[in-house]
């Protein structure tokens, strides 16, 4: 897409640090890292969230992300993956992509994890309604 | 794994709410959940880490994955995929999930991203670092 930031990194018209490409995915530092060696994984196909992929995308993309993982494991002392969809759940560039976050003890980096209470009735209702959606 | 919870799941030794279940990967709610309808999609074989995963089972979970994220676009405003490795990084089950978490607009879910200053070099060498690692 002629106005998105990342097509243009894998276009090559915008310079990036390069982690790793294949025919259909590009691996790339973040340019504002979370913490060093914060990669970002992306589908050369553009979609804007995970759920518009077509499967054969998905599949590349995750082996993608499997590769960096793996590499991660030899580099970190773990590392989280992380694919925001949407404004609302902190997605900034509209081209889909997973950030690979290298960890280590202490560093500070905190997901807000809230703990509402929700009822059985609830949650059997919630995952009946979601079970009922997929196709 | 016999002192798996995820695996007591799986097997129907523990019981939950069920969301989606094929050969090789279940989905249900997480039992302590961030939002109303925070799901978790497992990998039937046992994995502490998305590492040590098989290519042909990643594939599998990212496809089960894809199938909540569609229906998530039909019942939520948008969402997130998180994936823990290991204890520094939030990991609290030792069986590789991800986490699907359903969000909406001033919903409090805070990702504590950090922006630590690192060098162009520093950049480089890392991205060379993690390209060195990749198989």
């Amino acid at each position: 897409m002629a106005d998105c930031i990342f097509c243009k990194i894998i276009s090559g018209k915008i310079p990036c640090n390069k982690v790793y490409e294949d025919a259909n995915t590009l691996a790339f530092l973040d340019a504002a890292p979370t913490s060093l060696g914060h990669t970002l994984v992306v589908s050369k196909n553009h979609y804007e969230t995970f759920d518009e992929m077509k499967e054969i995308d998905v599949k590349s993309l995750a082996i993608t992300a499997h590769k960096i993982a793996k590499a991660f494991k030899k580099i970190s002392e773990g590392y989280n993956l992380i694919q925001n969809n949407k404004k609302v759940a902190g997605q900034v560039v509209p081209h889909v992509h997973f950030h690979i976050v290298p960890r280590k003890e202490n560093d500070g980096i905190v997901w807000n994890r809230q703990y509402p209470k929700y009822s059985k009735e609830e949650m059997k209702e919630i995952a009946d309604k979601i079970s009922g959606k997929i196709k």
